[in-house]
């Protein structure tokens, strides 16, 4: 087992518990066009309908702490339900207005995207820590918008599996890594348009995977940084999977579970590896573009 | 345990077995040309040649009700497989009659493949409560279509995963919800051309998926939409899968199998929650158009 | 267990092994410039330099006989290969001239393929009694092209699960269905150009698979018609598992492997199912063409 | 068991341990602008940043040799990295310079590619005895290069699972072949863009079917070329896998862990079997083109 400076005393890794609420923005933002597709569109509704409550009352049971990230479309149009999340103790994260990729965006697009979502969480009330682009998709920007709005963390970069800072020129945020390995909507999202992916993995089998990388996270001191989806995980035998899988942290006794802003929290005055975030320079003609 | 107001005295769960009798509409409604491809189209008459009587001997075995919607293209050709499973005790559900997706039609075009499908059912004499779009792929109108025509129920969204109703301007009908992960299309479809997916999972996993499902839908108070494709679930060791699903349904012994039919007419008098089924108003420019 | 009068007697169900030896036109065929790939080209001639020899070697210790599907082109290149098969008491089998899809053909271009590889059998000396359409992609006059020229049987359609008869204006030839899911190419085929699958499954998951595919359909009397390809299953662990396969195969001990000729010579006075074999009649406009 | 002449005396099988530090090149080489994405970036900066540092930790503990293959730009950007590997006593190899598909090139580009990249690994100070092909997309001049350029051997063709030789111009090279069912990319690797794969396999899973691969090595006498990248297995549950492979390798007692380069080696004294390295000729039409 390492020992790493990040980890609080006694952890042999750190859990955090996320869940995207995209709702409908999860497919909105591949095309607009998706708002023709009533069943498509009612798919996504779940999430904040019953996978929410279903995964509330999971989370309340076990006595535990989440991140909830909403785009600002989502929350704008459900504040009762973002304020219920936030009165049940967690934490509430931005990830973006429209869930539309911010390296689609000019700097300009992603700002005003940025501060229109911030603008919905202070009229609702909650307050905001932290940021998760949408699907990951931060641009060479973003770290830099997030200092300085004075939001102390990140969650979409990938650079690490322990936290790290990323450098701005307003100075340095925490990143939280998420991964693909760790996401559920590469075991379970099955949507032929737009085409979201075409997965139905057993929740059994998921449960397997993610409980042996708490395993080999304590082994190696990593930040277990779940993503879950509650149109997702939301549905009945994957919320048990779930569950399941935190009485399996908890009963490791050395696995903190922290809501994202808690960790960053804590890691404020930790010196942690910090990282460039820039563009690669690229040889003209080295490499082909399509 | 959940109970919840809809669940039959004494159930933790229902569960509807449901058979899409697509034959070569499965195909032929993703595009005209399937029809050049003759191992394709023997690939989709395997369903109602072969998968069909498979399915009603295992089902009359074990002594279930199931529905089995077909497309009015489908039974206009094979009126006396109708007439035997009508006559088995199965209920016959309405799946368009040409299985191309609502959601890709004007409401003319829509209204005019749903009566031109309950034309087909009438001249062969079965009756028809409910309705299943092709590919679950409703428009916007298709619940307020379904109501207009004295229909009961529809089974096509995925706002929930217990029956509730959809408002129409001419009443409410009652949705009884299907997903992905209940599907054998993701399962077990394989075909390159045209390419209805790609997944040839293995039987024994699909039931220990489903079995899982089942336990999880009792304990969360769900219902249990099956949907199955003789083309695909007809095939050996896929009809033992089906049929120890089944047993294992029957052994929980507080899950009732129930026709589609006869959950709506329970359900006819019950409180559900009910859902709006409208566009999401988007703002112009706001999510990306392709 | 059902008996059915096409299955020899003590014969709960019927085992065919067979090889699509496609080599290099398992990737030509889809696109010649799969020429410029050198990696891909070798991938494929590991199918008869390699494979062949090395399932050979398995089928010759458990002594059954199987049937080995070669385009002409592959032995137009390799008649030792071909010779030394038969030698070993296995069927050669044709499998079209070019591998290239008699579905996009017009008949005389389908019928100068067929007889182009027929001309390459006679020269080598080895006698054809059955075919098989390159990707099963058989076209509406594929059977009659083969009673025309005097063969027996076809492998390429999927109406049924056991034997059957395809009319034609020539008499009607014997149907031993293949399906996807006896196939390893679903399995095992992974190459990104040209891009013939991205499946890697653990051999003995398939085997799992097929051993269960075995016993049911020994309980329905069904025809176990296995494709494999050299290029694919004859990597070693996947060769152990088609080891192990047959074993199993030989242990039930009322599932006679049988040569596809061999078994439609036995077919040839029994009454079959007999199945018309046309292109489905389309009303104009009624399925959308892309 | 079958011995054969390239085996090592009591060998039945050999092991090579191949890691592709590809790093960013790994989605540049797809297109160049990846380059705008950042999460992906960061995703594959994973692999020399902390991908590498914990398998060569793994490599140490157990004490065994491996070959790490840098494309030129990856080395040139991290030259204390390589030097850091090659004095752990593990072997750096050539993998182009730029990561793009020699098969994609004109000879001359593919020799200045190559001997940009020879060019890097001269500077910084390693010797360089082998060749990868960035995708294993070998050109029909690859082996034509290597063999000009006085490397021994080349690691990107799959006509064989044993060593044989590709004969060139300029004499024969040693090709140890890879194979895609021994690589982890299409295990675990998940980008939607660039689109690198939709993988996410569980490490246990791909730990029992690698396991099962080594045993079936042993028996066939073959080569268990592993191919792994850092941005993959470099994650602490395949990390762990990885480890467990190595630990049954190494238990099985008669499978020695060579770099390719010590094999290579060995072998040059050795007669095995010779492949032409040709583009088939093709007849003009026969074959589709896209």
């Amino acid at each position: 087992m390492t020992t790493q400076a990040w980890l609080p005393r006694g952890a042999a890794a750190v859990a955090c518990l996320t869940f995207d609420v995209d709702a409908e923005t999860g497919i909105l933002s591949a095309d607009a066009s998706a708002a023709d597709h009533a069943m498509a569109i009612t798919h996504q509704q779940f999430g904040p309908d019953v996978g929410v409550p279903r995964i509330l009352g999971i989370l309340g049971d076990l006595d535990v702490r989440a991140t909830f990230f909403f785009p600002g479309w989502v929350a704008e149009r459900r504040p009762d339900l973002v304020t219920r999340i936030a009165e049940a103790g967690h934490e509430i994260g931005h990830h973006s207005y429209s869930h539309v990729p911010a390296s689609s965006m000019t700097r300009d697009q992603e700002e005003r995207d940025f501060d229109r979502a911030l603008e919905v969480f202070r009229r609702i009330g909650v307050p905001i820590h932290g940021h998760r682009a949408g699907l990951w998709e931060a641009s060479w920007s973003t770290p830099a918008i997030i200092a300085e709005r004075g939001l102390s963390y990140d969650s979409s970069l990938m650079g690490r599996d322990t936290p790290y800072r990323v450098a701005t020129p307003k100075g340095s945020i925490v990143e939280l890594p998420p991964h693909w390995s760790l996401d559920d909507w590469e075991q379970y999202a099955f949507l032929p348009f737009p085409e979201i992916g075409q997965h139905i993995k057993n929740p059994a089998d998921v449960l397997s995977m993610w409980r042996a990388e708490v395993d080999a996270m304590r082994r190696f001191g990593g930040l277990f940084m779940l993503t879950n989806h509650p149109f997702l995980t939301g549905r009945p035998a994957r919320a048990v999977a779930l569950e399941q899988l935190i009485g399996h942290i908890l009963d490791a006794g050395d696995v903190p579970i922290l809501t994202a802003h808690e960790l960053a929290a804590q890691l404020s005055e930790v010196v942690l590896p910090e990282h460039e975030h820039t563009r690669p320079e690229l040889e003209t003609g080295l490499f082909p573009t399509h």
